[in-house]
């Protein structure tokens, strides 16, 4: 039933990382940071990787989407140490790409996610150019 | 590269319905519902449908955890609008189970979201005792 | 100390009224409604008062922002009770005015909120015009 | 009408400052920051400002709870950049207190918080005993 692989718990494996603290209202009733409170931390993470991707790569009029999000609960997280959050490219298909995040906390891994974005324009899922690819690829995962 | 099926994306799949208000605040800069707030949409009707499961079914010192969370972006979702949560139980594995879920807003699906959750005790993971499992047969999602 | 009166704990003292959901995630470590979440309950409950005023008062141009929020907690407030959010206006000035919120859970007020907004176009803060003068006027609250 | 001070609005008179980032999900549709966000950076300083008082000068079986809080929003904030937290104590009561914030990004004051504290035990408000009273004394705001 596992959902992850044990290269994804390692920062090694990862092109990117930025650090992003907890806050108290992270937490939840049971004193860890609550599942949802850990998708906004990826979403964090994510925005600023986006960002060092230079997403100037998009066209006039592009935009993506989030098509699907998946998160893998691995370890109980907790306020206030701050979390690592890595980021690397982990599929380029046609039109959508994925990102493969970690969240480490005191360099152990405490939760993954994989977010599926979708290039779109006006009339809807759009093929993915050569720029936009280009960036992409330099920001794989490396699979050990 | 589709994530899920049709029959999730209609009402009569599930056994339990709940509605939940969309707030000012679940909007993003985009306008429309943030991903990371429709995890929290999802959360609140899962906590409402386990109530109904009637978690007296736990034995003492058991707890559920969330192991993975997957969601799926199908439509954009709105404010004010309500979103209708339903849920089922999708997956009935030896400790773990798999709550499938979906959101509607207007009747029509905007996401789906599968959550699995593993039964505990102070000892780790622990095999679904016989109430348990009886309380999450009742509450399957219909297949059509 | 007391930062409020008798007469804004009763709900016949504003003309408005919504209901709304508190959720799973607005609870603390401490098992009640956290009072950063009660603040968004009050937005909540704000921005369909704001609707219901009719902001077609607004000339072309204009905004209003929120210069000052005040919250009263008075009782914990609790999941899963609906609030019951009450507003009204209780100060109109030259180019800002007051809303006075209350929430109720089960008809006992728990907190109460006091928003100053202005008016403000591309100059900064702006005389409010006399129709949404008149709208503001419609909606004072009562003072027992 | 202005409900704060020149001095609240420089770091010099302030004993106490955290860094707190902004997040994505911190902005509004405006593309700022939302005033209930900047209500869970206020929390978040000042919960770190409560641990930097020692509150092991709470005796068994107290706690405190937040009676009032009172936010003035200033200049809009920004995502990106950080927010500096800075805080100390303005007011010793018989059996409350209040901590005076303020929010700082590339050094300008963006909003003040003054929030009021209550010292419980299980028979209600309680008197603020002597080691509370010391640490509280420690940690004033300096009024210029």
């Amino acid at each position: 039933m596992s959902k992850y692989e044990n290269w994804q718990l390692s920062k090694a494996s990862y092109p990117y990382s930025t650090i992003t603290q907890t806050r108290f209202g992270d937490m939840d009733l049971l004193g860890h940071i609550n599942n949802v409170a850990m998708a906004g931390l990826f979403e964090n993470g994510r925005v600023r990787f986006n960002h060092s991707l230079g997403m100037a790569s998009l066209s006039e009029g592009e935009r993506w989407l989030i098509a699907a999000v998946q998160i893998n609960y691995i370890r109980e997280a907790h306020f206030p140490d701050d979390a690592e959050i890595c980021s690397g490219i982990s599929r380029i298909g046609n039109s959508s790409w994925d990102i493969l995040s970690a969240a480490f906390q005191k360099d152990r891994c405490v939760s993954t996610c994989t977010t599926t974005l979708v290039l779109t324009d006006k009339q809807g899922a759009k093929q993915i150019g050569a720029n936009l690819r280009a960036a992409l690829e330099q920001q794989m995962v490396r699979i050990a």
